[in-house]
């Protein structure tokens, strides 16, 4: 299908990156900004982001092919509230919130049902900056993008979602939203919270002192992921709450056994546990990423 | 004191990198490698770490002013009990364990006291990669060393130990050992075993498959650490007991807090928490290391 004018709503990192990497390949159609800050919106114009902006979305919407929804997971309800008296029925429309059930429910008290061209996705690609300023032609590259279609989704919309995304590099597979959110529960939202949860603890333990000064490399890279966006992680936290709090109780099941372990001094089971989790890593990250 | 012999036990990573980075600052002492593996200690003298070796103790430690004990924990005991018949009062003997009150305990298991010449460290740096091919002149530099000194510890012996470490490159604190067993439990013994069980529970999850085809740079530097040799960490668990129960199980009940604020939606709590976490992460850990 030709996409004659794109709109992308919130042009930051994420919706500034899809649209640059679309022009840098080459991409025909016109990319028209939208937002509320127009100082933000006329950086992307000037950084070639996109090619024209409205702060008006009946303006902005009008004779889109497709609309990007790129703005925080905690917006998206208002955003398609705004949105929906102006679409067309023909207009397909995607996401790229880091939670999908959630995503489609709102969709669904939005619009009374999932509109056949409603493409829910999730890029696997970030950077601790936000912001059009960080957007960048390469940030999809080798990475993968979810999509998580539903029974009606139409195949067209679903196809040509997947077409731009991978002219943007990135390879895309599709899943239930369900499974979505399981995964992404397990292997990025625990990990980020339990990154949280560390330097809370210790920067509120007030019985040690400043311990951070002790801390080496292996600390530094194990809590990166707590600088994140704050705002971000706590929609993350409420868009996908009932999976982040399976995958935490899992954690502590986990720790519990753990902490018997070390309890009792069992040497040879802590061994076992210890080199099959380096093996899983040495396997299937460090291959993976050629660290 | 000057020091003519430093016997170097255990001439891995850690002893190789100490030998080479006091002999690269032109320090006069012979350095003699002694461990039970005679390819490694021909190595060792090749890649200029140590000047000769002995594969017998009571050779190796003859004359020697120093002795350093670069083996791992568990080995420590062992080790003390071949050294003692061979070793002069007058030896300063210094170790470089991760843990410090279990090792106090067995040097004074061995010796029936804590001879007033060893003065127990702790190297605050390290590799993935271990053995003497590691081993480099600057491991040292710029990081920390901690010396816990105990009530009867020579002072000459103390800042005998304190300025060949200083001579690496690195800066010296001492503490007390149950203080080092508490701010390492904290800081590099909590983190490393969390990441040893993100690993061990997501590659024992069998419900999802391989969820590790969908991780992305976070995932990647947060189990870095469970990249780690087996061997040492089921040691440190087992030296540092009491201390990584108590901050595992602190961590537990932070992840208790967690849970309650995730499957209650507390938005602005988990907002303050995530905050905070961020702002301890970029005050004391971006700035220290300039990431």
């Amino acid at each position: 299908m030709k996409l004659s004018r794109i709109t992308i709503i919130g042009v930051g990192l994420i919706g500034g990156s899809f649209a640059k990497a679309l022009k840098a390949k080459g991409h025909e159609a016109h990319f028209v900004g939208f937002g509320p800050d127009e100082q933000a919106l006329k950086k992307a114009v000037s950084l070639g982001a996109v090619d024209s902006y409205s702060l008006d979305m009946a303006e902005a919407v009008k004779n889109a092919d497709m609309v990007v929804l790129s703005v925080p997971l905690g917006a998206i309800k208002s955003v398609l509230t705004n949105l929906k008296p102006y679409l067309s029925h023909e207009t397909i429309i995607t996401d790229v919130a880091s939670a999908k059930s959630s995503v489609l429910q709102v969709v669904k008290d939005v619009f009374g049902h999932i509109p056949v061209h409603f493409v829910a996705g999730h890029p696997i690609a970030g950077k601790e900056k936000s912001g059009v300023e960080a957007a960048c032609e390469n940030l999809f590259v080798n990475h993968r993008v979810i999509l998580t279609p539903v029974e009606d989704t139409s195949e067209e919309a679903l196809s040509t979602v997947r077409t731009v995304w991978q002219q943007t590099g990135a390879s895309v597979d599709c899943m239930t939203p369900e499974y979505h959110d399981e995964v992404f529960a397990a292997t990025s939202h625990l990990p980020h919270v339990l990154a949280f949860a560390l330097m809370h603890l210790l920067n509120e333990h007030e019985e040690l002192g400043n311990v951070f000064q002790y801390t080496a490399g292996g600390f530094r890279d194990f809590t990166r992921i707590a600088s994140s966006d704050a705002t971000m992680w706590r929609d993350i936290c409420l868009y996908n709450r009932s999976a982040i709090v399976k995958w935490l109780q899992n954690y502590q099941s986990e720790l519990s056994s753990l902490i018997e372990l070390v309890d009792q001094s069992q040497g040879e089971a802590l061994f076992d546990m210890f080199e099959q989790a380096k093996f899983a890593r040495d396997t299937h990250i460090v291959k993976k990423t050629d660290e």
